[in-house]
């Protein structure tokens, strides 16, 4: 879709209250469109209050509406530890998982305002504007999608951030290019995404980064702080004992974790048109949770399922960061995890130190495989030594066949 | 293989030079076998003197021959490394790659001395044992396996350690049953495994282990000690400029990255027999070097590739695990992981700050697949952002009809 | 367990009425234990009717009691057909999923008559005595498994068949050796394995076997028969019109695709024991009824969901193989299964001719994902294939960079 | 890149001598290029003399050049069928792998004539193009690609073949716009794939092709045609007992698989781009190579190697299919499979009766894992029977610790 094509249409702008919004919001508005903005609430971190955005848009003279996804946020989260599903270099594809609640909340307060083309900001280089085209294509098959930084005359009009501020100027919308950053951020809920600038060079150490979730390990307490988590079906229902929802349980965690230092991934990943990029990435909460229940399942899984929940974890990965939360094939995969984890319940105490995360115990694992006794070495309970007899000569007449057919002949 | 089944063979032992190899040792002289006993210099870091083996077993009768496999050791270190093969919880699998070396050493050494059948002394409840019998029969099919502590007569003689003591001092033969220890470890140039006894707890913390290649991270240096390694074909062949062969590599990083408090697993794994295991790992040095590959082959790899390479590193985890490393299905995934690195060259460097590792730079990554241009969001050179929306449009056409077939009705 | 393990046990035998059931059960009656015979009903092919087998078995004076299990036969193999669940060399597993339903059904009426422990006729070196262990120990914890056929002291008494007849001639009890077959048959609703004997060479042609189910290609019709399938949520719900139960329909499939010729796979598999196994197999109902399905879901999965759709099959395969069909991974993988195929919904006709299964056409396939618009090559609806530059556009910074990298220098 | 892109650049166009091909070439000379045609000899079976293509062309005034690939092809061909290379529904990928030696072929000779943009014929709706734009751009990133079927003036200039028809007209080009066909085919020595047309309909039986390299099963002769083919790291090298090189063992399999009614698939696929497409497709050649290969690595390769075997086949259908048979991954899948295959030697006859294709027997096949004595159910050698209880011991191990899990509760 080009700006021609918009022509009488209604259309709903996704907007951050920044530069870019306010340019594109007065861009279309000139245009003589029917314009509405709207912004989601994904509990942001690096954002004091959510609507101050209204605020910021006011001059532009169209009405902002905050659409509130925080507990969908939060339940992503939730579905995203479940399955251990990162990516690339072990990033926690906060914004992929971001994208998936904050289109279909969006879309759905737009369709109750009969909007009837999407206009996003996301630029025509990177994940977003894919993310952005295939769940509004999949949610609302009837609405358009304009992109205005994939629009040549967009582009040409606006080749920087000082004609931006430039034609703002011109209807008196106050407009802050501000200082060149090192990096570009992204933030939710479930963590921050630092990119672009000066983090482009491969030169450049991760440790440029100002962490907005915690501190580094250099500057966390010297001193191992525990942490006890409870689990039912996978999901984290008490954190030291308090009763927590999805959405407390993440800032909480989110807090503990940030103090601790535990949180950084520095990451050079493949988007989805192909090219490499270079991110560093927090997400404390999402790891420190995460750490309590891989215990639980590394207890509760056997050696199949332990295979095939890798197998699906990486699948919805994949699959998250293309725009495909809501595809087939992710709810399939999403259905096997349910299955795996549906026993995944106890407690564990972790010790955070520095960046590190410590495995401290783990009981009432009610569904756990372990043994002490089968697995010691020693005790006369349990499994049967000689039984291993039987086992090895079955696996010697394998090995046999093998040999006899030459395969360790050049080993 | 039972005991009466070894008559007029030649035997040879596997030994540690502890209780349990002069007790088997001297159970099969005693019955009258020709006795022959064999141990392997995997560059233990707890042995002080390999030699120390040969002076223990002394009094037993029989002689005891060294088996040097430290640059076998060294070179399955780097294929495990090289291919990112970690198995359950991460877990580096030292133990396991360090029994398909030592069989393999063993196994050449007994032949050339006429040994008929290899007796080994893992326990009956173990991975060992499976390891030990199928890399015996798969590299020498002529050859029998037994497995004293799976045989009824001797683990009813010998029922624990203080019957053993007695059994040896009826010989004068100096044994010390010592005192219990908190957990057993197996020690080799990869790492260590601590396991058994207060560790098969899941109340245990893992920090009751005392790392014997390194330190806690709270007991090490307060600052970030930079380290620079450069890749070739997906081996280390310089640190800190130095050129180093595998054996010193390994060496040299257990060392740096031990004093830094970077080593620390904690798992619970799927044993081949189907119980589980709990294990405290020590692996410095896996741990440097494979962080310095994976930033590279971050560079290296594209999609795909990387997808496949961690399929890959997962069933050669596994087939390793199992006592695999030479079946035909391990070399073929090595195969293609040979072609996936063989271009993973350049220079990294990280640092090292208790128990953490930093990304600091990359350089000279001649095979990197990561443009600045292309992966910037604001740079008019690279990847032209109208192209995008071709590319938008061709994935709506998709969605559209995965949309028209009602896979999105429920989301 | 061992037969003097049995002592004073409450003992229930899986029977067949033939030679080896009669001899174990007299045997064990000798032993003077409680003995209960038990046998599934599982639509058997080539057992004319189920309750000659209580005539068989009352000469040996234990009461036997026919347990039906026909619609739970019918209902794996629509779980099997829906997974295309195929094992090495495209074997439909019949046996492996005839195990399933026969143990759970057989330990199920077991324990309402106090059964202590279960004894199966399998002999020691193939699948099925893994499979009754597994599932009796999965279903019945508390039940123990007896194998004559593993246990040294009857493997010494009864040698041969003839032994054998000769054991139950001492009682009067009627038994006939037979002649020697080529090769014996395992059998039920789903299909047919013949396997042994003749069959063992691998210079033995599959022409050998004669068909059961059905004819051989060169004695069916010479006239194409069209079939018309209809299913819902993956299972055929109506053939040529007429509503089918699971039952009615594996029974009609069978028929029909028996009388074309169309069921026949020879293949050498892999044995959970690990040694190699040279089968010849008959399944023409499930060859029939899957093909139906296959062309559903070739136009209702996209490629990421056909990919997964393999993948979760061969699991289940292989795990229904390992006797694992209960197992969680095995219900994870069914789980994804379920969501993929819910939408697998429409009409099929088939043509058989002489073994081969035609394509005729498909209607009403609501999910289908297939647009004649998009898909043609020259109509001016659908896809614009301007639209294509750009995406070919993107694909070539990516190929850029591959090349620029050197990644196509050897090509 | 579109027309006004390809101003002073010396153009090599990809022709076929058809009425596209035609009107291309005429109507970029019309423009003031310097243009040269090139097609590929792939053995084509439906083109008699492939000199005609140039007979064809010299109307229009540019020589064109025949580039012979027919080597290259028959190489691919084994390379696939060594992989069971096989795309969704069974599919022998045909036009897939032959684009990948077409575009080679051909790139390399443009860029011998100084050729700097590629124009190829392809649709802007399918597979093609993007295969086209991938090879060209891997193997000679230099050179452009030019889709006039892309380029929105040519789609305007000529909506249909009259218009091109009489275009050529005006110079009197000949030009036969043919009666309207029932469906199009694109062929090679691997196969056929007819699509389009008629076949686009669902309602269409896959009968209505006629088939170009066989015939169907019905007008097959009635008798049993018995085939030897011998294999030497898993490429066919003798047919019959007579030596064979690829190109000859393609051209043979095709003929005797063609003439018994063994080649036929009908398939809906999913393109690259997204969309379905619906085809019908011989590769007689293809399927019999395969049929006697399977049958050797069934005995060679043990369970955990079938498996990666399957799962390398499966990737490489699907990068090959993508374009992508050069990319690492693709290499580096292909390195497996020549590990897995290297020991696939030996001789099999299989039975051809009208489109069935029957196992007859199989000799000489040094690396089989198949031993009569293990595999057999009765004989006295080979595998322990009594062996098989320590096994089934230590699997009910597990089993218990997954039932005391509640793992089984609701089976």
């Amino acid at each position: 879709m080009l700006l021609k094509d918009l022509k009488g249409k209604k259309i709903g702008i996704c907007v951050s209250g920044g530069l870019d919004s306010k340019t594109v919001t007065k861009r279309l508005m000139e245009e003589g469109l029917d314009v509405i903005c709207f912004s989601a609430d994904l509990a942001q971190p690096d954002e004091k209050d959510i609507n101050d955005i209204i605020t910021k848009m006011e001059p532009c003279g169209a009405p902002t509406y905050i659409v509130d996804v925080k507990d969908d946020m939060a339940e992503i989260c939730y579905e995203t530890i479940k399955a251990s599903a990162t990516y690339d270099g072990g990033y926690w594809n906060t914004t992929g998982i971001a994208r998936a609640v904050t289109v279909r909340g969006i879309v759905r307060a737009m369709q109750e305002h009969g909007v009837e083309v999407l206009c996003h900001g996301a630029t025509g280089r990177g994940n977003d504007q894919m993310r952005f085209e295939r769940y509004t294509r999949a949610l609302a098959p009837e609405m358009g999608v304009y992109a205005p930084w994939r629009d040549p005359e967009l582009l040409e009009q606006f080749p920087g951030r000082t004609e931006m501020a430039d034609y703002l100027a011109q209807f008196d919308i106050p407009a802050v290019i501000g200082m060149k950053k090192k990096y570009s951020t992204d933030a939710n809920l479930a963590g921050l995404s630092h990119e672009a600038e000066d983090l482009e060079e491969l030169e450049t150490s991760c440790l440029i980064v100002e962490p907005t979730m915690g501190v580094w390990p250099a500057d966390a307490p010297d001193k191992i702080e525990n942490v006890t988590l409870t689990f039912q079906h996978g999901y984290c229902t008490t954190i030291n004992g308090e009763k927590v929802s999805p959405l407390q349980a993440m800032e909480k965690a989110n807090e503990i974790a940030g103090r601790n230092g535990v949180w950084m991934k520095n990451a050079l990943e493949n988007r989805i048109i192909g090219t490499k990029s270079r991110g560093v990435y927090e997400a404390p909460g999402m790891v420190l949770l995460h750490a309590g229940l891989e215990n639980i399942l590394q207890a509760t899984l056997d050696r199949n399922s332990f295979s095939l929940y890798k197998q699906m974890g990486d699948l919805i990965s994949n699959l998250v960061y293309d725009g495909r939360y809501y595809d087939k094939s992710c709810q399939a995969a999403r259905a096997a995890i349910d299955t795996l984890t549906e026993s995944a319940e106890g407690e564990v105490t972790l010790g955070l130190y520095k960046g590190n995360v410590f495995f401290q115990s783990m009981t009432d694992i009610y569904a756990s495989l372990y043994n002490e006794a089968d697995s010691s070495m020693e005790a006369s309970d349990g499994l049967n030594p000689a039984s291993s007899q039987g086992f090895a000569d079955i696996i010697s007449v394998e090995t046999a066949a093998l040999a006899k057919a030459g395969q360790f002949d050049d080993c």
